[in-house]
């Protein structure tokens, strides 16, 4: 590592998700930076000034084209929900790159059953799965996988109810049964460092959904008119923080989740990942997803959050957290364990 | 322009709206600032240290009787959203005093039929206007612009519908029916530089208005016992942050936007500017409205916001964005270049 | 006090609540600092750095057993909600450490018709409270004090709706009823140094509720069907910036608080404190209750809010503002002034 001037490697990723905060924490941190841009993003990481190099490409797939470049720049890929979403696990497999982070781990995050394997593993408490419309003792979700798109959907309380709505879905023949829980979604920010070993809250977020988060601005009479149906379309996040006495179990919680991935693959998760959640009206904490790598969340907090103000003495987006580690991996000459 | 000491211009706005950051903001580059005050607001102004003046007025249209003070102390007006209402947009065009930014364009912004053909103008996607009930043909809501201070609105689906629906209100005879877009509320604030020839993103809001955001905490049930009707009065402001793969296209639309102002008046449109969108489960841009000048949802990002702390290495807020464009036109021996 | 290191004193809270941002700012002013901590806590304050002991408890109510610590250390006590909620206003009167803040205000906080009483008397807007079901004259919602814990209610809009509704529920005894205000929730943080004499506004928030904030997400058909109640769980905060126009007005109310305290108790209220209201559509303040001592809503505000970055040079949270009172007192020779 030259003491003055640029670390001798540089932080890669595509351009879309997370790549604002993970090239600005890079440069933070004293790396150059790349981003794998399509043309029409271009302006957007130009503008504000994060990439110290655009590799421009027609689609995401195109990845395994430029990938040579990146090796031969001594280039370091971070990987984040649109990378996986774009290339999908398997292929992610192939990355021959430098990767932050374990590959493996992302079948687990991609498999429904998989993952749901790993959350009870960690000893989340989950929405129960009902495997018949016989077993229905409360309120419960239909979420049909059909031609719908997986956007239909009904609620019932009982059998008999069950057997009366699906009545009004002659064509669709594969559903899934899952207990109905109502509650706040609060998505969990963490971070583990492999190589400190040190377990991280980093920030909070509720999603910004289209348009769940506006049918509650149309009274319900006029919702009715109108026939209003609940979709769920990301279009972005708000900052929220949690009830400090809830902290001591989203600690025990992120640390079950780090403890149960060493078993499933390798050397399990690590890096930054996101817990996503809904808390009851009696505080209970239900599980229902997990990302195992950045989320779009953390883009709320490119200037720290609440939470890393306490920590750090430096803005510590999770974006730069990514690249601290990997600069203390090599000044510790010990690259390869954030590397999987 | 002096080399030590305050520069040889003062910045002065109404104290409202956004009076806050942008005198703070014209601190921080270096103006000295004068707040032209209603009495009772007066304790607002001192206890959060922005003005090195206070000019107190009875009421904001007293304007004109204390504009020579401003002229007399080489003051640079900023207009906002209170200034617009207060003056109208007409009498606005007889402000003597330095303005920051085009007057004329505020005639395009004020005016509903002006505003649509602009947006029109530059490509954006706007909900449907129908000029006879007969054209219903898919959810639309008829507003009143009568006796009820246009809070009195339905909603139909067909002309059958609305035929039925209006015997309701029969003191009302002017409605105007338009396309009925369910979505998210969006604000995207930008910042165009006459001088520089740049666009920028600056941030993203959305309102807190009562009732609309909080009617959706009364249970279906209850709301239809009590009989809620909707209300859209702004109280204020919540962050949000923009799902990534979405910032090409608002670089497209506000670009497009500024390029299409430039056919309505002299310099067109520039400084700061707010487009009101719909985000539709679809991930479509409805556009609702224009704000031609600084808006209220800025007031968030009085230290910057995740967008702005990515660009600049000073804490830039909208309003002292606006005071960084003043000062570069100073230096730049070209002041003239951003009034208007 | 020595001039290099430490000041004398130490600042310490229980570790809960607001503990997280009461520490930090007060490291931030220069003390050492104490967090009383339950066992399954320790990590979360150990993590995020702010504590340079911890006194680990069984449980909260062992306070007094440890506190013979605290005056041996010279430590001030912070009170929070969890102090009190914990120890209850009474049992805090015999609290024989250094004590910031006025103990005998937290019986007006706690007690329902005093608070009313110092609410009315600051002249505060609050929502009409009825004596008999027969004065019903408009919408107003009746909630029950019995078995179900408070959280059974009903919505009713005449004397004859009353007697209807009021059949469903045979075995409640105890209820009150109070009119029914449709608006946003807003709670408004203040500080009043009684050092300075000045009041300052903090920052603003909206608590983020289960199932409160997350039952407008589910389509009213939905609602209906799965018969949802409201419940108001706290389960964390979200930011929010005013509308600027209401400054003026929020500065009164505040103003008319410390005003109205000093009459009911000794030195009256100070240091931090909240408003928590509701604002209807036509911009009336409804005043709903009062915390006398930090509110976890600052939490948000750790490095600063929009409202501190205006006033403050270096990031000011309210915890941190309370350190400052502290040290100005102990700078100025006069403790004293800012226990109670």
């Amino acid at each position: 590592m030259k003491k003055d001037g640029a670390l001798p490697y540089r932080i890669a990723t595509l351009a879309s998700h997370t790549a604002l905060q993970i090239l600005k924490g890079a440069k933070d941190e004293g790396f150059e930076t790349i981003a794998i841009c399509q043309k029409k993003s271009r302006r957007v990481y130009e503008s504000f000034k994060v990439a110290d190099e655009i590799i421009e490409v027609e689609n995401y797939q195109q990845y395994f084209d430029i990938e040579p470049q990146l090796i031969e720049q001594n280039a370091i890929l971070i990987p984040h929900g649109s990378f996986v979403s774009y290339l999908g696990w398997k292929r992610v497999q192939d990355v021959k790159a430098m990767h932050y982070g374990t590959k493996q781990i992302l079948e687990w995050e991609s498999d429904r059953t998989k993952e749901r394997q790993w959350l009870l593993d960690a000893g989340l408490r989950l929405p129960a799965v009902y495997k018949s419309p016989q077993e229905i003792d409360r309120a419960v979700i239909i979420k049909f996988h059909g031609a719908k798109g997986g956007r239909g959907y009904f609620i019932a309380n009982s059998p008999e109810e069950f057997n009366q709505r699906i009545k009004e879905y002659p064509e669709e023949k594969e559903y899934a049964i899952q207990e109905y829980i109502v509650g706040v979604p609060m998505y969990a920010h963490y971070f583990y460092s492999q190589l400190t070993g040190e377990l991280e809250i980093m920030s909070f977020d509720k999603r910004y959904e289209s348009n769940a988060d506006s049918i509650g601005r149309i009274a319900a009479k006029d919702q009715l008119e109108v026939g209003i149906k609940t979709s769920y379309t990301i279009t972005g996040n708000i900052p929220v923080v949690i009830r400090e006495s809830l902290l001591p179990e989203l600690f025990v919680m992120g640390q079950n989740v780090v403890d149960a991935s060493k078993k499933l693959c390798g050397s399990g998760l690590f890096g930054p990942f996101c817990l996503e959640m809904i808390i009851d009206k009696d505080l209970n904490f239900w599980g229902f997803e997990i990302s195992a790598r950045i989320v779009a969340g953390t883009n709320l907090y490119i200037k720290g959050s609440p939470y890393t103000d306490l920590k750090y003495d430096v803005p510590m987006s999770t974006g730069r957290r990514i690249a601290l580690d990997i600069k203390e991996a090599i000044l510790a000459d010990n690259l390869s364990k954030v590397l999987g």
